[in-house]
């Protein structure tokens, strides 16, 4: 199925990475709410993604790693019994790398100081990515924290500080010792979209989606997925009455790409290629176009709304042959 | 072994490093209560951290780069005037690293697993590695936005993401390419004691102290300041009514050291060098060893009482010629 073997891309993981998930800021922020975490969502994401990548998730007791006190309650307990994690026998379970946008944390900062614009020797510059910085490794601990309560020993990483950096906003310099370090210790690397230094420009944003790309490029995931606030991509904005959702997207070695299900010719429903921007960091033409490079390598990518059952479908695997009638969601792959 | 030159040791920096400052973590943290951090003591060191840092600091209205909401303070105001960035010349300072220790933070959690005694593959030390990591992180991302609240351009890196590691607890790797991009671009890198990959034992974990040590090493600072919770070394517990300041200590070739202030002939003190543990991290006797590694390189070590005008003045490198009869604090140097 894959283009090309791991082998061939020169990076030899211990054990194969079975997906990368892309936590998008919309799924786990309250978008209009400046630095407000969607708790619900990112505890049934963690949850899901617990399930997903255990062998055998309900013969395990849950065996939280986040022993800190909570968040802004100065009195709450740290509660640890030693002795349920001697019982265990191992915490065994298939690799994952999580990805996160940033949704309502950074960009109130990136855009009051224009950061993806450069200009890294102007004051407000310098200013607005440090802050931008502050605001989304917030985030980003808060993600790590919720996957550890979940009993995944998770390790945040912060693109820009780990050294990942941009040339006329493409990757330059990425660190991927690291995450491979991470990942044959038996971790769970979290990366974030980030502000980062850019040699051409002085600093720019890079994306959570940009990231992916580059990790599914080198690392070669079984698949990849998007964990989205709406059920898939669609012709037109969902939030419109007459919007399609895109089942199923086909890429050929070019990487152009063409709707496969539902057929355009479909009688019963209208769809349209020019799919309009409705989610904050770019639009779906932009996650179609990025998916699209991904699954020309023969990597399947899956667009699926957050904390629901076809999230989980899709995190397990499921949708890996023919696309089950019932799931929801958006399939991209390689046609051939 | 040392006493070499910067060049040769290959490191070039775009700007000279002026210092680097360990926070101690008893200095930033309430040492007896649970991932408590001292508000009062980090805000006076972030302060003169400024003041040590900038040309002239009375001039210049201070920035802050922290534009995120309070901890557990959900409806405070983000407020940001872009035209004091807009008129602001220049943020340039002089070259500084911090490193700062976990004080009441991570200890619980590397003790409870024994993360220091390694078996990574151990479910206990699994969780609790990932707990040390939270719990250290959260820290680091406190002190990052304390330092960034005035206006200095904190960049929190954390060693085991960044891609540290050990073997039988010495440093194996080490990311000084994100430390010399950071200082090269202008920002002020944050590191901190660390869970980290040992490649002998599993896992251990990695002090400040000896992040230090390899960072002075490599970057080649004009001086080390360790802000402590007392005014220096003593030779007896400071707890203890005869304990001795011991205000200068020189170091030779081999890097052996000897009290030079006061005299241990000193008719009115009596001085004995064996040096009692008494803080968290190893004790006075093991921060005087690695002080004198240091030293013997030719780069003057000083241990100040964090918080205070001795601190200040360290921090400025007032200490480098006479020691000042009114100065308070332990200054080690190389004595040729």
């Amino acid at each position: 199925m894959e283009a090309e073997s791991p082998a061939k891309r020169g990076v030899d993981l211990v054990k194969p990475l079975r997906c990368i998930v892309k936590l998008g800021g919309a799924a786990i922020t309250c978008k209009n709410e400046l630095e407000k975490i969607h708790e619900a969502n990112l505890q049934t994401i963690a949850s899901q993604l617990r399930e997903a990548m255990s062998a055998n998730p309900s013969s395990r007791k849950k065996l939280g790693m986040d022993w800190s006190k909570r968040l802004g309650a100065d009195d709450s307990e740290v509660c640890v019994n030693v002795d349920d994690f001697i019982s265990q026998e191992s915490l065994g379970h298939s690799s994952f790398v999580v990805v996160h946008g940033a949704g309502s944390f950074g960009h109130f900062q990136a855009s009051k100081s224009g950061v993806h614009k450069g200009g890294l020797t102007l004051p407000l510059v310098k200013a607005g990515f440090v802050a931008t910085r502050v605001s989304v490794t917030s985030l980003n601990l808060e993600v790590v924290r919720a996957l550890a309560r979940e009993g995944l020993p998770s390790i945040g990483m912060s693109p820009f500080s780990c050294g990942w950096s941009t040339c006329e906003r493409k990757i330059s310099s990425a660190n991927l010792a690291s995450v491979i370090k991470a990942l044959d210790s038996g971790f769970v690397p979290v990366l974030h979209g980030d502000a980062v230094i850019d040699d051409s420009l002085g600093c720019t944003i890079l994306s959570g989606d940009v990231i992916i790309r580059h990790l599914a490029d080198h690392l070669r995931p079984n698949y990849v997925v998007f964990l989205t606030d709406v059920l898939g991509v669609y012709d037109h904005p969902p939030s419109e009455p007459d919007a399609v959702l895109l089942r199923e997207i086909a890429v050929s070695k070019d990487g152009s790409w063409s709707v496969v299900k539902p057929l355009p010719g479909d009688a019963s429903e209208h769809v349209e290629i020019t799919v309009a921007a409705h989610d904050t960091t770019g639009g779906m033409a932009t996650k179609i176009a990025e998916a699209a490079v991904i699954a020309k390598t023969g990597i399947d990518v899956y667009i699926v709304k957050a904390a629901t059952d076809h999230a989980v479908r899709a995190l397990r695997g499921e949708i890996r042959g023919a696309l089950p009638e019932d799931w929801l969601g958006t399939a991209i792959r390689f046609s051939g």
